[in-house]
């Protein structure tokens, strides 16, 4: 192992940690020439780290679906991923937090051998970069623009969209051409049916008449960040409801938010174009599930953000 | 540049011809995290590239639908590619041959920038590697086995099949059922209405009463070999039609043979654990068709795959 | 009869030509009621009629569709549409033109009758009105930018898109999409299969590598100037193919333009914030198309339509 | 405004309240040529309007749907109806009811505009006109023949039936197959994947071993009597589920019934020409309904329409 | 091998030429447990037997498709078929014809056995039967009524519709929906997207404007009649085209006529409801096509069937 | 009748208990030619039979369904279902138990007749046979391994999957493919959409965290042992949830078993070539239901078949 540069960030890999800088793949790996690999990304609040076992078991669930096995037990991939955030701890300043991420690769295709000779096993990464709170800030001010692109989430049938993969290329089609309409705004894609989705890593939420909405589990990744804002629900007393969402319950809807693990909880103001409820940056039971998460992860996220708004 | 071990292939890496072993992506770059990359191939007969102008162009159409500037003009992708492949061309026995592919990924996440901000340009990679000639040697005694999986390939209005990108979790998907079956078999899929369409790398064709099918090129990469063998029918005057081909015109067919780059053209001997015609490796059509093929390109890949029987 | 106000267009309506102010349904016409009638619409070019008697054929397979018995012949139809144009061409500038449209709804629903008894028979409208010349002028300097909405166009199956009727909420929905990114921006809807199917009253054309391509007509309404536009393209020898289009023939296409009744055919510089060609206004064979199109009607309209840019 | 002709009934017309005979619209009003307008419709019972604020409330989903300001708050629509209603009772023989309804456009297309350009705001409506009783008396004697057509609802994903909108041709398109069949017959369409959605105006359910079924609300549009009918079903005690029902479910049914504005509960005697139950005109639970509908609107609807067969 | 009653037909049944009352299958055969069983049928003109190699061809198709070995020759199978026919000729009256039909099921299962083991080989069965002429007579002098159910044909990814096999519940089902609503339509089917099929047993093509357009093969039985209704249009100069046929193609469609092995071609008068043409038995060129068909098999059987009405 | 010989079972045949020998049903039986036919099946535990009655029900449903008229009530059919077990039982080892099956079929098509005509009423069967335990016997030792086919299940839209029919060929087109690659593999089959549906006479269930999957009722035939199941796990308090059950769902179970009505409930050690669980016969909640299984149903049904090992 090197030593890492002062100020520069370490990772796992593959049994070692190392400075990110020696954190590369050889171009033959299979994660790099057909994403396959998978991974999952929790975060610190006030840099404590969030849910990390329940993340690293839905990580399994999805190394289980491609059937790559990482060498490691989910214990050990937990206590890794610890290690890798208290030796980067010192580098975050005092209102910064972490992504924590894992990653696995099938490893590195083989030479001349045929389809799946892997030379050498999975290529293993555990690492952590400093959330995006600056570009993301304005959104806690002034609330999410969420765009529909024509492009249709891929169906399950196909690839399942609850293995956190790295085949994104669906999502960033999409996200690509929303973001030709509107640069800040952020894509949820519908289901070849016609049904909301997901988007990038972030999944959505409808409000109407005092009861919550979100899609089913099979056709999103049902992030972790979703499940915390149905329990705040249940906290606050609102009913929950999976169920398909069309464009008719959105555009109709009191309100919409999104989560994500990064945003937690972010009200939508607007939605293909149209304003959501009074176009402010999130309605009051949105406001309320944001401030019971607040309570839950005992971290005032928001103002962590919004704090971000005077850099 | 480092100079590259003896024998060690080079391999074109952002402007610079490397030794192999430093052609290496920092685990940021979006095309290991999200397969947010193209790539094309093409491969050698007898020393010699092959329609490496078309390969290229095709190249070009993926990158413009996934919308990624390589920084680089079509003419000189050529000639990299040539340039990649004369250094290497020393360390090809006689009776080797090389893939010589281009893969461009969209570039590095920036930490702490937000989605789409990337840290320095797209990573642009020339590469050649030995064709796997032994492993698949068996295919041209033997013919091929196909198995039909569950999985089914994602439509056009989630991700256009026609891109050659490093989103290949679908294919691979497929592959795990059918290799899980068989190990030596390869998987085409269907498409999510039945119809057949391609495997990882490709293309099928059924014959029956004289007459060639193969899948519409919506659903399928239009593979250059797949258009060289629609060229050979035509030198050898077999009608080839291109339209929905369905379980029962496969299992019913006369012949069926797949194309790839490697395979050019190789016969199927069993479609689904059925057999296909009398059993052998490849029917009179199929046949006439290789060896088409062989005159075509002025050399004999055909006894190239069979000599390794004997190795 | 009432005397038309001086310079007010005068109608045909159920028998009479009268002024336009005149021509009212009652709220319980089934046309308003449900939007149960269907319609065509032509053009003059340089104050002569189109393919008058093609669009009336036309009109009546969609009568036809919906079962609707107008009470005149084609014949009576093309008499009373010319008689109508008559009237109102003293009213139209030397460089305008106008649409000559027919309108037949069921007629209007009895009271306190049940579904579908009405009370008298269909009201029929003929109409006459100005082209919107001027703000479409732009589009033939700068090129058409096309988005594609996240709605689908309305299927075979629930409706036929080949019948001309009053329900036009699919493409309005759609278009409202479009206009709510861009205001200037044309809406072109995908199939429920995720093809490329038409916009308001437009069709669409791609052109790759020398072949122009359009969508077949079960899903679109094959408008007589696309059809047009395809005999345009067989007298500059340039072949069409009909066929499923999807959003990588569009997003990789050399060209694409559209055609419609006012249009005729005008290029597209963006498709779905992607620039198309080289951005301008119409590629070469476009270009060549368009100018076909003016010998062919006799009548230079690309110019009628640039004229009004210096307004 | 004019003086109403003696017994004719008045309508509110963009703020006045006129004689209906003066509610016509103008033929380039987009309502009429493209059903671009929404309305909702409740009943009196025994003159005593019902539901109107839900329906009201509901009218204003469709608006918000379809983007239409109606530059009225969902007061003054209801105040305005009570209003038209008032207006009117006069006409109402004491066995009577009227229908009350609601319907707005988007308004008059401008010519020479570009689409989208209208001359003045919407054209907003508010009438009654009296129930056919007569016409449906014999429904409540015999039971009703329900018959489903080829033609398939409009999936969400084209156009929410969720909406009341002004575009009807779908249903009407599929009642006309129903109605060449049998003149008395009430069409209920499939949905584009096989499962029972609604007719014109009406819901389905279906009873089977004591267990209520209704289609779930995302493919029709959940009327207020169909509401009703499931608060009914609360009052005594047996269990209604919405999921989606096939022709098996309605084919081995112990009881069908329909709801909608005009006939609340009616049952249904056959499906698709098969008997339902002994097929007499309504099954046990299907009557224990009515009756307490009967009893929740303290008015004798049934013996309202019975009465009309000895007209 | 008992001798036949007078005047019963005889047929060959597993190897032996026997009464008809002696073909009787055990109840646990597959072909009545299952329907796991295929058939092919053809008929007699003037006691001539009718395109039997090219029945046969298509049988062992079916037979190749469902995987089962009749353990005969298609040689033999011709053979036996003429053997059969020439048995019971003697039993035909000049103006009768006979069909001559071939049926193997898998065999009996194995009591006692897991699913597949089978108590001995195939039940391989070759029968004649004399044409329905009398019933079908009718439809010569007045046009057949077709009506379309809403029950779908099953999509060839379930169960291709190319095999004839002993699995008709899909077109049973289908067929007693029109049956219910007039006892001599005949049922055409849609596919899942909503395109025209097939009915048992029977073809369709619809005529536009000299043109002759019928549904492609991947959704239908390819009928040897729908094939020879096409040489016939190919002998009178009139194209035919093989594509997907909506309603909106088939309720403005000039002329409609079915094909079958009985009815080689008959005119359509009504579709759906709608008169089709002048409601005429057959339009000019389904006539035209019903000449040719008569000079093409030296046989009158048009006149055959009309002398039955003076029975 | 005649006299069974020694050691014959005997079956109810059209009114009469006759050697099995017997049944036989005339070729022209649709029930034969179309599997125009429907079916049910118990079973005894310990030589007593097993809910009868709702087997019965059920099946009337699936007359209803198919519009067969069994000319017997279901209190009669009931009753002789016991008087062709009682007059089987004394064939019966010990150890062994019976299937007791009841088919009808629709009757012998009328030659000369028109489709529908039938000569004579339906054909109605009741049977009895021995259980293959032997053959099964070892899936309680091993567990069992469940493949996917590509083929899908018929839709309902063609034919409900809910009716016990005599049309099992998409089934059997499944399972051959499934045996074609695992001679002792059992296939489920997906359904149109992708979701897991049911096998030949089997039902699937997934657990995962404690909780129950099984697919919901519209797309399977929901067994008797399928209800049995669910029954079970409420009275060992395991919640059972009905849903779409994707692949995804299936790879990452933590158990899988099937029931059906011989098997009762199964373990599946195996699905799509993955291992499930510790690759045990049957995880800890399957064990436990197996148990609950044995002591609802009196019997040690599991015993029963782990003795044939030792055969």
């Amino acid at each position: 192992m090197t030593t890492a540069r002062k100020g520069e960030r370490v990772a796992y890999f593959n049994g070692e940690i190392v400075p990110e800088s020696e954190v590369k793949v050889p171009f033959r790996d299979r994660g790099f020439k057909y994403g396959d690999a998978v991974f999952d990304m929790t975060r610190t609040f006030g840099h404590k780290i969030f849910k990390l076992e329940t993340h690293i078991k839905r990580f399994y669930d999805s190394l289980q679906y491609v059937d790559i096995d990482p060498g490691m037990s989910q214990e050990e991939m937990v206590a890794k991923s610890k290690e890798v955030l208290e030796a980067n701890l010192h580098l975050l300043g005092p209102d910064d937090d972490f992504w924590v991420g894992q990653r696995v690769s099938r490893g590195v295709d083989l030479v001349g051998g045929d389809m799946w000779e892997t030379a050498g096993g999975p290529n293993v990464i555990i690492e952590c970069a400093p959330l995006p709170l600056k570009p993301r800030a304005r959104l806690y001010k002034d609330g999410m623009d969420v765009l529909v692109p024509s492009v249709r989430r891929t169906p399950p049938e196909a690839l399942s969209p609850r293995a956190k993969s790295h085949n994104y290329l669906n999502l960033i089609m999409a996200d690509m051409e929303a973001k030709a309409q509107d640069p800040e705004a952020w894509a949820i894609l519908l289901d070849t049916r016609g049904f909301l989705t997901e988007g990038i890593g972030s999944n959505i939420f409808t409000i109407k008449d005092g009861v919550i909405y979100t899609p089913q589990e099979q056709y999103v990744l049902g992030g972790i960040s979703r499940e915390t804002a149905i329990e705040m629900a249940e906290r606050i007393d609102v009913p929950v409801v999976t169920k398909d969402i069309d464009l008719f319950d959105a555009m109709t809807a009191d309100e919409i938010f999104l989560t994500s693990t990064s945003l937690c909880i972010c009200g939508v103001r607007s939605f293909q174009g149209r304003q959501i409820g009074d176009g402010s940056a999130a309605g009051p039971i949105t406001k309320a599930l944001m401030n019971e998460y607040v309570d839950f992860v005992e971290y005032d996220w928001i103002g962590q953000y919004l704090k971000r708004l005077e850099d």
